[in-house]
């Protein structure tokens, strides 16, 4: 089917916030199979919201509303779906006894303003919102589906998940499940990944496979059709199989999965708590280790060295002339181990730039001591400051991943 | 003048990447006062790029297009521009040679495709883009200006700074100065700042002021109309001194400077390093404080005392039984200054949630020794984990440069 997203705030047009709405219901979309060949943005004004949903209903098969639902005076987005399609407006009593219930179990009483989420353009049937007061609306109108959905992102989410894309599987008769798995890489580039998966990318019908690319991080997604939901996620198996067997150990985690979460269950694991190391990351190894709710049980400590002096002083680094180097990445992953009494020491020194610190910016060396070995792995990156030391800590993060599971570099 | 804002690319529509271009052009033309009542996001693909065109040909007075000017073959801006105002294209064969030129300068010899970036629209004159090879178009079609600029952003932000805003103004006949000024502010809430100058913000019309808020941080813009720019400068200033009045030690900076900027300037202006030992918010205060290239400068290093037992053994904390509360992190902040050999020590511990540790989450005490005092701050916060780490280093940011600046909170 072809949709089209129709985003109305005039706070969007003004650039106060980016609007990312879009983009999720565009990624949902794609996955699904749907077509969007047009993305409208339109501010509080009533006679153009109007005019945007009739240019939106006139070439697309269904069209996704987000924004200007809510109490405020400025929400028209009702009013124009009314005047678009031509029909009255109505007014739902047990919505407003709902309302009236949802302020009062949050021991306030509901603004009058608020009665205006009660009212629906004629026809239209609303979708329950558990996650806030304005719920969502569906009018087929002369075969057109419209769909409207509140631009709060988790309101907007919960409400296309659960209601619109269900609903637009079931309009396109395609009664069919989709499953998708999406393996997630670190330490390729994107043409790496691209060249050695080329095959499967350009002969893939069912399932397919797509690239996805996000700070530094290439994410392969598999997404097969099938009678039943098992049925499909039986075509993805193979197939999977195939992409992880060529990307090797690359391939860190699949879905949902982080980075920092797949280190700390390996961590857990093998019951090894860890110790950063860090100075050109400038703690941001650490910080991310601690992301995770239970980040106690697998994170002991860090150590930001700045001045070359602490390196000697309090990791006992031997020569701290020159600190960016291999040696010097051996002993502070070996030391900050014992120092925060931990069983895996990680270590990253290097240049982040803009000026060369012993050598060009971008160069790296990052220490791994477990209870197995102790290795240093140097690495060269492009960029500025800013990625170099980002992406360097999702380097020490990933390698530490692969040494605690036994996968050293070169073997 | 009313200016529409045309994004061209697939991977805008299938969410691959997130339509900022627009809210950045949004931003920059409310700031210049111009009305923006449209943006739209079209694919690659010429039919439909000229359909949009022509729509926001007919309803505004200029139009921005950002993306589709590269030399790929999906790259269909030009032809789309020549279509949508029904002129012929040229080939700029002077143009041509400085592609060449820009090609071989970096070693290499320009593929045949590049030759692409050389067509424009009959009329079209072209606007330097040193940041890239694909040039910026300028078009004056039947009284409506028509700007192309690439999708990247970095350049697009050059060539709508140096070539398309200045040119709307002109176009405008409004030969007046517009100047800025941005008051950057940190530990208020946005409905206080807004309460405190509720007056300014209703009665202003120039200087006009307004708020932005982004990540916990409000900026209060305050801009000015004037026959030069000086003027304008000169209507602004009893408005800043007014707003700074009333908001006191919140505001930390302007315009561009960062908080972190802001900090290690004062550290340097006093000649005082700073070390910071941080568990709650595990490693991030460190990492902002690295942030700036000539960090060494300022900060000597961090420690991540996450495990309990480490607040004892390396920082000497006495009773590392409770550590959530005012005397750890006194006894941090004075330990971490001696321990890296720093002027200045900061500290924070607290439960960052979901689950309580020892205090409620979002309960953090914020301890700074300088060689002038040494004090704690409690601070509770509400929020999810992810915000509570977030905005409480910016807090131990700022109630540091304002405890080296002198200014002790309950002063």
């Amino acid at each position: 089917m072809i949709v089209e997203v129709v985003a109305v705030g005039t706070e969007l047009l003004l650039g106060q916030i980016v609007n990312s709405n879009a983009s999720f219901i565009g990624a949902a979309l794609a996955e699904q199979g749907h077509d969007c060949h047009y993305q409208q943005v339109v501010g509080d004004n009533l006679a153009r919201v109007t005019e945007s949903l009739a240019t939106a209903m006139a070439r697309a098969d269904a069209v996704i509303v987000t924004g200007g639902i809510g109490p405020r005076q400025t929400d028209v987005t009702r009013e124009a779906v009314s005047a678009s399609a031509g029909r009255g407006m109505r007014f739902a009593h047990e919505h407003d006894a709902e309302l009236k219930d949802w302020w009062r179990n949050r021991g306030r009483e509901m603004p009058e303003s608020n009665l205006k989420q009660a009212e629906y353009p004629d026809g239209a049937a609303m979708m329950a919102n558990p996650r806030g007061t304005a719920p969502g609306l569906v009018l087929d109108h002369a075969g057109t589906l419209i769909f409207c959905v509140p631009g709060v992102p988790a309101e907007m989410e919960y409400l296309v998940a659960t209601e619109v894309l269900p609903r637009l599987r079931q309009r396109s008769g395609d009664e069919s499940a989709l499953v998708s798995r999406i393996l997630r890489t670190w330490g390729r580039s994107e043409s790496a990944i691209a060249e050695s998966l080329d095959d499967l990318y350009q002969s893939s019908t069912n399932p397919t496979v797509a690239f996805l690319a996000s700070g530094g991080e290439i994410k392969v997604r598999i997404t097969a059709k099938a009678e039943t939901g098992p049925a499909a996620s039986g075509l993805i198996q193979p197939v999977e199989r195939e992409v992880r067997g060529r990307l090797g150990s690359s391939v860190y985690g699949a879905d949902d999965e982080t980075l920092e979460a797949v280190l700390a269950g390996r961590l857990a694991a093998r019951g090894w708590p860890v110790g950063i190391a860090e100075s050109m990351t400038g703690g941001l190894v650490s910080a991310r280790l601690t992301e995770l709710p239970d980040s106690s049980s697998h994170f002991k400590g860090g150590l930001v060295p700045y001045a070359s002096h602490l390196k000697g002083d309090l990791l006992g680094v031997s020569d701290t002339g020159k600190v960016v180097n291999s040696e010097t990445a051996r002993e502070m992953a070996i030391s900050i181990r014992d120092l925060v009494d931990a069983d895996v020491g990680v270590s990253i020194t290097g240049s982040a730039g803009p000026e060369p610190l012993e050598q060009p910016p971008g160069t790296m060396f990052i220490g791994i001591a477990t209870p197995e070995a102790v290795r240093v792995r140097e690495l060269r990156m492009v960029g500025d400051r800013e990625r170099v030391r980002i992406y360097g800590a999702t380097s020490a993060l990933h390698i530490a991943r692969l040494a605690i599971a036994g996968v050293w570099w070169g073997d």
